[in-house]
């Protein structure tokens, strides 16, 4: 999109661009200097590493790259911050992000202050190459408001005083839509993103797909259901689980969603909180949403008949990520928000698939080895960042995220 | 098949059954109580344990199940011989399989002319689900036919003495074929295993896949091409390689193929010897294979493209395991030989999938999680045991099988 | 010491809690309160904790248990802040303890001062048992000064950036005096604290100790000498090494004293620093000290050799703590000061030992296992907390004290 | 002892090398090539390799050394079974052992037939330092013939078939003694072996040493006394333990001394049997040891004061190893046989101590870290092999061995 261009919205680039900025600044508005500087595991990393590494992406491939004269703000820093890209050189150890005291949260919003500056400063001049990385930018540093907030949530949940991130005021939530079962599309599929607009590289080329009968739920597995899979002992039945799964669950001793306390509570952004039934479950893996879909005589859907179940909705409605705060996920909301949704699909490339140039393209692509495709969007993807062809990847254990379940069948 | 059928080769199922078994034991027969004991990593078993475990299943699921009066030869060696089968309880944990120096070779070769006895004695009388056992028998034996020989290369390979399983006479090797870029076919396939016939359940049900343009390599890549690659820096260059393969390779300290010294020789069944450049590399992992591809600037082929190349060769073709002894991958071989190769196709169910019903049925399904599919066959695979539908599997990491790459592109 | 006296320095215990207090507060005062929360090894601690738990000790020991009508500040906190305290129950895994943010480091202030005023309040009235206490916890306080520093100088050599805690003005560092051997003590001798005074539980019974002829060096070694231990090859020649320290060596890949860097410098509280020639060598551990000794053609000394030879200096001389900064050893500062000296002994009861009673008696005796004696005291001590009789140990491995070495022989 | 002398048997050192090597082999009669192969964890070694590592000492030290001409009998052995001796080059790695099945069982029966012969006829003429070895390598295998009962037992621990070792007809046990307490000698003693005779050098030099006033205990701890300590909530009671110990009980889920069954009975060298209340408890480590005294409100002797209490006593009585074949403690011992007593001394040198000169030196001084010393004997320690002087040591977790307890208390 060109720098003059407005989206769909209606908002300019620029617009854009400092909107998103300023978002991930309000969600670092309650964090104290320590709560942004813990990382709770080596998978989570630090809030304030966010705030500086969506800075650092912007510094290095925009201004160091296309703007003339430019100085970086402090040239360690890239070591610091830099999260994996091979390209730009040796890096700090991913595991020890929480060692990192200095510099300091305000220190970082500086930088992160006259960066933006910089960029605004620059967009009106930068060549159509850097501003489709801009673009990219705004998207990657999306990404990382959502992983600021599953983060700091890791971060809380490590804290036996349970520190509430923020509070959250909220009628009491809707009622779970009784179970449908829709039938699926059936044959030829166009899969992926078009063509024009913005979409990973991961998402591309568009390509035909091929489905083959089935049927797809018209919610989210609750709270509720997966209360009756622990009832039913489903925790403790080994041939309802993936081999690899039932040990790490042996290993893990897990018996329950993450966050979930014995007393019919569970931790969430806003302190230890009532499970509500009706809403979709949260914080489960791979291995429970293939073992809990066994145990209802079903199984996760493809991700090709996600998309073409859901790739005509709206993807910009849901409960996502408005505005800073808690957030929590609840009934009634559609396949995009409250939870990401396991698909019975492994991360690897489309037919044709050509990572982005330089190194940018060091972005999802060499990430095509152990893990499973989540579609749909989560109360903590800010609004706007979703799309049907969106694939969000995580490894079969992972459960800080916002991850669901949705089920499908063959029919 | 029914008991009085026979198969294409004309032998009938107890035929069948008594060479498969008389083969296992041909394997063993250049082994002592002590190879046959080791457990040479987790991964893998002692020689014994798969000539005992081959023995429980048709002990357990044949003549215990469909034998009325049968009684066990020692009911306490279910628990040491049980590979994974939740059904049967509680058993030995794998990565102690090699501390049981009792029950002796000896023994265990008794047990088995037992069991063989009582299996040819049953056979007459064994409904048509037994049947259908003993023939899922004679291939799960098979597979622990190949599993035998990698375990004992695996095993001998830890011995700074370097011992040979055997001597392998061979004249001159022959060349490598010049490589050529085959069309592969596009559009609607149809992939599995049709009805009727021998397949295990993963292999089912046939079903409509789409393939997109692409070519395929009309040979595996050599030795020769592989070491183009190390004298390259390919095991050096992070950007070739997937973030787990490079984590792997550096935790590993991996720069070659297992089993390469770096004298120009690698270990085999037939103790060190020099590494022949026109055969097809083998012993290496999906990571490698996918960084090599890279390198090479192309990829490796999807399951279903492979499939479709290949399902019109005869299968039973090709650098295969005729006889006990050495074996080791020569160029010239076909598809069907030498060394599986590794697609990207991750191990997940075929579109209508149903597990095997029972405890046998615990077989492929709960591996779908973590494996990618590998096709072909080895030069340790018995003849006989391969076709262009089967699924082979191992994680990314894994080596020690006769694992090598063909290349594909798309078009 | 009952409450109205004084000791040596003529004030009184009240005077002492104060200082001491004080003294804490200070040498938190140039660190962030994400400085405060970083735990930089499973070993060290947090600085907010330690300021959090010697309250702990206090509110705990003296308030709780001592001050009718007390009320905990934070009744969670004590899950917290208890470090090794079975009879005070469960607490928070220490290797977690770099995982709270909160409470603050100011709240953690604030927690101090209520204590503080508490205590001063209750001090003319606290029976005598509590007055030991009071001595007791003013003691562990110092120790926890020590490990403050040096657990904050562990935290900041985590961080790239190598931040300063202080700057050290200091003028060219003396010259060392050239070594001398001298003459031990023979036959039996007095070891141990008297009655009567502070000393912990683990210097005590005073006892009668046999030595045998030898010799003990008149100073710690220096960098300038540690430097020629590694030029000759000291890290890399095994039979210089016990068996376990070896193994350390290898697998932890030590070339050299903790916080060493290539460049002629080490990292020290006042940021990278030219390491100087005539400083007694710190942050070396025990197999590092016995490996040196060896090379040498000496031996560490015996504790009972140590404070033979050195129970009549004033334990009060040489390089200690004076005010809250950075520290750095430097020569000519005898045997009380600069680094803790290892020596031959393991930590062992005495002949006669009893632990305190209470849970207060879980200090030391519960740590007599595979942790090795050193004697003197280092620039990081508290003025005022060093004895001839005073027992620090650590286990062999640790490096990230102030930790030196002194030869001797026999004669 | 110079070839032509006779010890104290009236036996030549001919003779005694002669039964020695003899017994080995014996010890190894029952053993199958499996059996001896296998290396139940890594402290442990297969059989097999006791029996070549005990021959390669003699081919290296006495042939190889002293023999003109002699040609080793495989040059690549002494890289399988040289165990840690640094000045005789690389080795094969320690936890590796069990991964030997070639050269089999027979292959070195074979070679220690070779090496016996070629020392018997090469004993004549052999210098005196090579003498001096002999009588090393006699007592070398001796402590390997120890090793290799306690390897063998949890080397059939391992097997769920528990195979037995051998059988053991024994008549009723005897009854434990009352238990007295004995008071200890007080003041200076000698400690350690006299010059003349053999000795480990650890033993020696003999000294002075101060004795505190103390009693002893007339008898071990016995296995009834053991399950009171258990009934008592013993291994569930933190403050009893040492903080080192609490951990390693917690990973480890340690309940009882290793190899009892919840069912009353024990696994030993002759299977699973009752366990005798009146026979010392065995396989118990410090720590178990430590906690138990502290429980029993004694405490475990330091190795001067055994010393110094049984040094009159006749090391050549009590149940020791006489024949070869399934041993176990029993009532009614004495201070020499039965179990190993564990004292409160770790495993340090005595003041003036000289490791042996060249490579057998590295032998017991680099050990001395992280072991605690053990006196007495077991009913595994070959009769004739045991001194009061003996230092046996172990690091503190280790129950592999027939190790027990003694009690002391101060007086």
């Amino acid at each position: 999109m060109a720098r003059g261009e407005s989206d769909s919205d209606g908002k300019s680039l620029g617009d854009r661009l400092a909107s998103t900025r300023a978002m991930t600044l309000a969600l670092a508005a309650p964090l104290s200097d320590a709560d942004a500087a813990i990382q709770p595991h080596p998978d989570a990393s630090p809030a304030k590493w966010h705030l500086a590494h969506t800075t650092w992406f912007f510094e290095t491939f925009i201004l160091r790259d296309h703007v003339p004269g430019y100085r970086l703000h402090d040239e360690r820093w890239a070591y610091l911050f830099n999260s994996y890209y091979e390209g730009e050189g040796e890096r700090h150890a991913r595991p020890r992000r929480g060692m990192l005291s200095r510099p300091s949260l305000d220190s970082v919003r500086e930088w992160r202050s006259e960066v933006d500056e910089a960029l605004q400063r620059a967009l009106p001049n930068l060549p159509a190459g850097a501003l489709k990385l801009v673009e990219l930018g705004i998207h990657h540093e999306q990404q990382h408001q959502e992983l600021f907030l599953t983060d700091i949530l890791a971060t809380f949940a490590e804290n036996p005083l349970e520190p509430a991130y923020d509070s959250l005021d909220r009628s009491p939530g809707a009622k779970a839509e009784k179970l449908a079962w829709i039938d699926g599309r059936e044959g030829m599929v166009e899969i992926g993103a078009p063509d024009g607009g913005f979409a990973f590289d991961c998402e591309r080329p568009r390509h035909q797909a091929l489905l083959h009968p089935h049927r797809i739920a018209s919610r989210c597995v609750t709270n509720g259901e997966w209360q009756q899979f622990i009832d039913d002992g489903g925790y403790r039945a080994p041939t309802l689980w993936l081999s690899d799964g039932w040990d790490w669950l042996t290993r893990e001793n897990v018996t329950s969603p993450l966050y979930w306390h014995g007393d019919g509570r569970q931790f969430t952004l806003a302190g230890r909180r009532a499970i509500d039934a009706d809403a979709p479950v949260a914080h489960v893996g791979y291995y429970e949403a293939d073992a809990f879909a066994r145990w209802a005589g079903a199984r996760l859907p493809t991700e090709y008949e996600w998309e073409a179940a859901f790739g005509t909705f709206e993807s910009g409605q849901g409960h996502q990520l408005d505005r800073a705060g808690a957030v929590l996920p609840e009934a009634g909301g559609g396949p995009f928000g409250d939870v990401w949704q396991w698909t019975q699909s492994a991360f690897l490339p489309y037919p044709g698939f050509k990572p982005e140039e330089g190194t940018v393209g060091e972005y999802n692509g060499k990430f095509m080895s152990g893990q499973m495709v989540l579609k749909g969007a989560s109360c903590a993807t800010p609004r706007g960042h979703s799309r049907a062809s969106y694939r969000n990847f995580f490894p079969p254990p992972s459960r800080w995220q916002f991850t669901g379940v949705r089920l499908a069948q063959d029919a």
